[in-house]
């Protein structure tokens, strides 16, 4: 979400929710999001937007340039599969709180590791042909959409995870493409103001 | 996806695969989608478009009456967020990978059951206050929309489990409107070519 805004050249507000100290459940969040996920986009006149995608999709259709989803209907659909691929089929699997619910049926840290690179391995496999066979430069075309926006998060967590990209050239390509681009730049985890730094 | 074909009354044609028999893996059916989930619509020109949710955007797209993201911006993005929180939080914890994921984990029968059925319980708890204040009928308005189209599968899939939607009264209520319209009717698991009677 953090990238989207930043690629329509949009100013907000970040506010961080410290997710493993289960700061998304105390009130003060709850109120905001009744989900208790994180991320939600509060538009500062008593609506508030949640999940990622839709925040996107919204972002595109009332900012439409620079597009998130050039082109036509099919090929708008191709790039939203890309997104999904790891909206719908990576990061729910590896969020915290199933994370915790693994952990709380006895699942083993080792375990637990192995599941959730097994997620982003399985992702990754599905998106590299597609972008092989579509990017140029980011992973549909020439300019980041809609993919990148949730690609590029799941680069980083691969990485801090070790899961190594060496099988996947094309998105690793999209990866060295990204980490040029501001937009990428200014939105990288390690900018925002609650960063870990080690 | 069904549904949102039914309801654009668009003709298809239905392909079974049996994902409890692992049908997905086989050859025939990753020749078709290389990530081997279901579902996945073959335009018959050589495009074979996947992903549920894209699909469904697609659908809408390029059929735009009856409309599945009527409405304004925000309006859009309200249903976005409905439907994706069963697509995006509930179904993708419990299809039947994950199933199978826990099993080899030597997760017992009895806490794969609970896991199934808490992120149905979750996902309920956050719609039920959205249905609550938007529906009318249908998850959102008098008509249905993505979010029904994603929600109605979810409500089959808990009564097969046994989850009582007793503490959901507005989803309840949009059930009972759906069990009468004729796209959710026509779109029912139990009228498709390879339904198991029981």
């Amino acid at each position: 979400m953090r990238i989207g805004l930043k690629l329509k050249g949009l100013d907000y507000d970040y506010v961080g929710v410290d997710i493993l100290g289960g700061e998304q459940h105390k009130p003060a969040y709850r109120a905001v999001n009744r989900q208790r996920l994180t991320p939600a986009l509060d538009l500062g006149d008593g609506d508030v937007m949640t999940q990622s995608l839709a925040i996107l999709e919204w972002l595109d259709e009332t900012h439409p340039e620079p597009a998130l989803l050039p082109g036509d209907a099919r090929t708008r659909a191709r790039i939203r599969a890309m997104a999904m691929v790891i909206a719908c089929d990576v990061h729910p699997l590896n969020n915290a709180r199933v994370g915790r619910a693994l952990e709380a049926m006895d699942v083993s840290p080792v375990r637990r590791a192995k599941w959730t690179e097994r997620w982003i391995i399985d992702g990754f496999q599905t998106l590299e042909p597609m972008i092989a066979d579509h990017g140029r430069g980011f992973a549909f075309g020439d300019t980041p959409t809609l993919a990148d926006c949730c690609l590029i998060p799941q680069i980083y967590s691969a990485g801090r995870l070790g899961v190594s990209l060496d099988p996947f050239p094309a998105i690793q390509a999209v990866a060295v493409h990204a980490a040029a681009h501001p937009a990428f730049i200014a939105a990288h985890p390690d900018l925002q103001p609650d960063a870990i730094h080690a």
